[in-house]
C-alpha cells in the first residue's frame, strides 16, 4: 500500500515567540532554525518580517537550509489599498522566502468586530493577497484564522473564505483553531465536511492547547484528511501553546495506524534527535525542561513503583509504550541502586576506565555523585567535570595549578562607571604567582586574571593559550538571593572538541570559579600537561 | 432532554504520588483530599493501605467528606491463597472506605511475564477478589490494567477479565491505558466494542499522557459510552502523568456538546475553584505552577500580540474560548516588543493611567520598550519594572532613595573561607548614608547592605521592612562570559501580592542591582512613601 505524505510545519519561531516569557534573539532563532532543518521538517516559519526588529533582522540573514522551506508570515492586505501597494505584503516579498503564510479572517464575527469591514471586503482582501503572492511564484498558504469557530457560526461564509484563497492557487489552506476551544470530535466532523470543498491534500491544521487537546485535534484532523500539521517544539505558543511536534512526530512514526498510512520527509534516524531538539529549546530559553513531556521528557520512561520496576526489568514492554531509544530518550529506574551502578560503569567505559562491578570505588563514586547531585550538581551535561571526579576517586589525576585565594570586586562610582577586577593567587611548582585582570563582569575578570597571565604560568602556558570559553550558564536552584547557584561552562580549543564543566555554590562567583578551574584542569589533563611538583 | 450523570474519580493521592519527585506527607494528603471534597468530585482515591507508611497512616485518620467517597486502592488476591486470607485485601477492608478500587491484569502478556501464572488463575483471582468485597458491601471497582494493550493483543481474554469482576457485582469496570500509548481513535473503537459486553454506565476510563492524549482519550471514552473519568489535579502521575482533571472538568461543564448531554455532581459555582485548586497542589509540592496549563494556567488568558490585544479589548470572545472568570482565572495583557500601542494603553489602564491613544508619550514609551527589549530587557514578565518605566515617561514618579555608588567584593582566602561583602552609598533627603552588608554571594550582600540598614533609611524604614525577595533568576543572553546578563527578581511583602522587576547589563552584579533598586522603588511607590527632597 502506498503511503500518503504528511508535511510538518514548524511555527516555534512565529507562534512560539508569542509565548508569555519567551523572547528570542536573532541568534536564538538561527540556532532553532538550524536544529529544525537538521531534524528535517518541511517548513520553518521564521516570523513576521516588519513586525518587530528581531524578525526583520532574522529575515535579512542569508539562510540555506537542506530540508526545510523558510516561510514568512503576514496578514492579508488592507482594505482600500491594492496588494501591490501594501507595505505589509512588500515586507514579505522582500524577505525572499520560498513560501509565504498569510493569516486572514474566516469568522464573520471577527470581520465585523476586529476589522470593522464588510464580509465581501474581507473575501476580496483574501483573494487579492493570494493572487499577489501566487503571481510572484511563492508557495502560498492561507492561514484561516478562527476557522472552526467561524464554521460553527456561519459555515458557508467560512468556506467561501477558504475558496477565495484556494481558487487563486493557494498550495495550502490551513484550518486554524486560533482560540483553541475546539474539541477533537468537532475537528473530525468539520474537517470531514470541509474536505468536500477543499481536497485534504491541500489542507493543514493549526491547533492550540486551550482545552489540552492540541495534539489530539491535530491527529483527528489528519485522520479526517488533512495533510499538513503545524506545531512547535515542546508545544511553545501563545496562552496554553500550540500542538507539540515533539509528541506528534513520534506518534506519526511509531504508532501503527499512522505509520502504515503515512510517511514524512523526516528520516527515521532523525527521530532519535527529538529529545535533543526538545532540550535545545529549553537550553536556549534557559528554563528547566518539563520532565513529564510525552516521549522526550526526562521522566517519560521513569519507573518508580516497585512492581513496575521489577516487571520492566523482566521486559520493558510491560510498562513502556515504545522503546525510549527510538526518540533518543532513556529509561530511568528511580529506586534501584543496582541500576545506578550499571550506569556509572557504562559511563566509565566510554571514557576509557575499565573497572570491576565489585570494586568498592564504584560505590564510593556513586555515593559521591548522589551526594553532589543532592546539593545541586548535575553530571548529565557536564562530561568533563564527571570525568575529573571519577578519575580523582578511581584512579589518579596529576596536580596542576593550585588556585587557593582570589578576590573579585565590582565597583560603580558616582559617574556611573563600573569596574570589575579580580586577583587570584596561583601556585605552580611551588612558586606563587599573583595574577590580576579586569573584565565586563566579575566572572570575566576572574577568567582574565587567570588566563591573560598565561605566559607567566611557566610550563602550562602553551596548553592554555588556545582554550576558549564558548558558553556560560547560570541556574538558580532554589528561590531567593541566598539560593544555590549552578554554573555550567562550555569550553573549546583549537582541536574543536568542546567540553562541559560545572560548579555549584551558594555564591555565584565561587560556583563560576569551580567550573572555570575544572575547565582548566580538564584541558591540561586531556593535553597531557606535566604535573606540578 | 435528561442529562446523563458523569462521575469524577480523582487519583492524585494514589497515581499522582507515583510521579517522579513527588513525595506527599500525610498532612499534604489531608489538605488535597479536603480541597477535592470541597470541589465536589465523586471519588477520592487516597492511596494503597499497607503499601507504605504514609498511605497506611492516611487511612487510619478519621475522614468525613461532604461530597466524595473515599476509595482505597489495592491489587487482586494472590494465587494459591483465599481472598479471606490475603493480607493485602485485609488491609483494604480495615481501611474502612465505602469504595475499593482493585487493579488486576487484563493483558495475557502481563499475566505471563509479570505474574508468571496461568490465564485461568488470573481470572479466578479477579473473580474471587470482586466477590470478597461485594460481599462486604463495598462499592467495588475493577481497574483493568493495560486494558487497551490487552484488548489489542487478545480481545476475548481481555473481555473475560472484565466479565470476571462485573459478573460478581462490580459497580465499575475501569479501562486503564496503563502505558499511555493508546490513541484517541483506538479508544473510540475499543470502548464502543467493550460497551456491547459491559454497559457504558458501569465503565470508567483511566488515561495516561505518554502520547499527549490523556485528556482526549478520556473525552473519546465518554463520547463512546464511559461514565466514570479518572484523573489528577494538574495531570500529576507516573511518567508523563494522568489525565488532567483541571482540563476535563471545565470541558464537561462549559463546552456545549458535553454540557448539553452530561451533568456532574460538582456544583456550577465550584468550577470557579479550579484555578485555586490547581495552584494549591503546586504550593504543596513547592513547585512553580505551569503557566501554560489549559483553563487554569496564569498565561491561559494572556495576550501578547498587538492585533490580538486590540481585538480582545473590543470583545474578549475574539481571542478567548471561554470567559476566564468561569474557572476562577483572569485575563492578562502582556507588553513586549511584539506588542503595539493597544497593549500599552490597555496595560496602562490596568495600573490606573488613562491616556489618549494620540498622546505622543505613548509612542515614546513604546519605542523605549522596544529599544530596551532589543538590548535584552523583557517586560512581559516584569510588571513592576514596566510600571516604573511607564510612570517615569508618562507621568511622574517621586524621587526616593538614590544609590549612586557601590562596591561589591567576593574574597576566598587560603583556608577556603569565602566572604562576600558590599558597600553602597545611599542618598535620602540630601543626606549621604554609607551602608555595608555581607551575604552568601555578591547579590545577597548588596541586598543586605541596602536593606539590613533599613532603620537608617529615615522615613523609608517602615515601608521596606516587610519586603522579601522570593525569586532571583539569571539569564545569559549571548554566549561567553562577556555576554549580556538579564536578572529578574520576584518580590513580595506582607500584603501578599508579588511584583516582578528586571535588570540588564553586561555585568551580572549591575544587572542584579538594577532589578533590586526597581523592586525597592516599586515597593515605596505602591505604598505611597513620601518623595525624597
Amino acid at each position: 500500500m502506498s503511503k500518503e505524505q504528511l508535511f510538518i510545519f514548524d511555527t516555534t519561531l512565529r507562534d512560539g515567540a508569542q509565548t508569555q516569557g519567551v523572547d528570542f534573539s536573532v541568534d536564538d532563532k538561527l540556532k532553532i532554525a538550524s536544529a529544525l532543518d537538521n531534524l528535517g521538517v518541511d517548513y520553518i516559519e521564521g516570523g513576521w518580517p516588519g513586525a518587530n526588529p528581531t524578525d526583520t533582522e532574522f529575515f535579512q540573514k542569508k539562510h540555506s537550509f537542506n530540508n526545510a522551506k523558510l516561510t514568512s508570515f503576514g496578514m492579508t492586505k488592507r482594505t482600500g489599498r491594492s496588494a501591490d501597494n501594501d507595505p505589509g505584503l512588500s515586507a514579505l516579498l522582500n524577505s525572499n522566502t520560498p513560501a509565504v503564510c498569510i493569516v486572514g479572517k474566516s469568522w464573520d464575527f471577527h470581520v465585523d468586530i476586529a476589522l470593522g469591514i464588510s464580509n465581501e471586503e474581507n473575501l476580496e482582501n483574501i483573494k487579492e493577497t493570494a493572487k499577489h503572492f501566487v503571481k510572484e511564484n511563492k508557495e502560498f498558504m492561507f492561514d484561516a484564522e478562527h476557522f472552526f469557530d467561524g464554521y460553527k457560526a456561519n459555515p458557508s461564509y467560512a468556506l467561501s473564505c477558504l475558496k477565495s484563497a484556494f481558487d487563486e492557487g493557494a498550495r495550502w489552506i490551513v484550518l486554524c483553531d486560533t482560540n483553541g476551544g475546539t474539541l477533537p470530535h468537532e475537528v473530525t466532523k468539520i474537517v470531514t465536511e470541509v474536505s468536500k470543498t477543499i481536497p485534504g491534500k491541500n489542507l493543514g491544521i493549526h491547533a492550540h492547547n486551550d482545552t489540552g487537546n492540541a495534539v489530539a485535534n491535530s491527529l483527528a484532523a489528519v485522520w479526517a484528511g488533512v495533510r499538513q500539521v503545524q506545531g512547535t517544539i515542546n508545544g511553545l505558543g501563545e496562552r496554553c501553546g500550540n500542538a507539540n511536534l515533539m509528541s506528534l512526530i513520534p506518534t506519526f512514526f511509531l504508532k501503527e495506524d499512522f505509520a502504515t498510512n503515512f510517511q514524512l520527509k523526516i528520516k527515521p534516524d532523525n527521530i532519535k534527535k527529538l529529545t535533543e531538539c526538545s532540550r535545545l529549546l529549553d537550553e536556549i530559553l534557559n528554563r528547566k525542561p518539563n520532565k513529564h513531556l510525552p516521549y522526550v521528557g526526562a521522566a517519560a520512561f521513569s519507573h518508580k513503583g516497585g512492581l513496575h520496576v521489577s516487571a520492566v526489568q523482566k521486559n520493558p514492554k510491560t510498562y513502556e509504550h515504545i522503546d525510549p531509544v527510538e526518540v533518543g530518550n532513556s529509561r530511568n529506574i528511580v529506586v534501584s541502586d543496582q541500576s545506578g551502578k550499571s550506569n556509572i560503569i557504562s559511563r566509565l567505559k566510554t571514557i576509557g576506565i575499565e573497572i570491576e562491578e565489585s570494586d568498592p570505588k564504584i560505590k564510593k563514586l556513586l555515593d559521591e555523585v548522589k551526594d553532589r547531585e543532592f546539593i545541586g550538581y548535575s553530571y548529565d551535561g557536564a562530561d568533563a567535570s564527571f570525568e575529573l571526579l571519577a578519575r580523582r576517586i578511581i584512579s589518579k589525576i596529576p596536580r596542576y595549578i593550585l588556585i587557593k585565594e582570589y578576590d573579585v570586586s565590582v565597583k560603580k562610582d558616582s559617574s556611573g562607571t563600573i569596574v570589575s577586577s579580580a586577583k587570584a593567587q596561583l601556585e605552580v611548582d611551588g612558586e606563587k604567582i599573583m595574577c590580576t585582570g579586569e573584565g565586563n563582569g566579575p566572572v570575566n575578570a576572574l577568567d582574565n586574571a587567570i588566563r591573560q597571565n598565561v605566559d607567566r604560568l611557566n610550563k602550562y602556558s602553551k596548553y592554555l593559550k588556545d582554550l576558549k570559553l564558548v558558553d556560560y550558564k547560570v541556574r538558580i536552584l532554589n528561590t531567593g538571593t541566598e539560593a544555590i547557584t549552578r554554573v555550567s561552562i562550555e569550553s573549546t580549543d583549537s582541536k574543536g572538541k568542546n567540553w562541559f564543566t560545572i560548579g555549584v555554590s551558594a555564591n555565584i562567583i565561587d560556583a563560576s570559579f569551580k567550573a572555570l578551574v575544572d575547565s582548566l584542569d580538564y584541558k591540561l589533563f586531556k593535553d597531557k600537561a606535566p604535573a606540578s611538583l
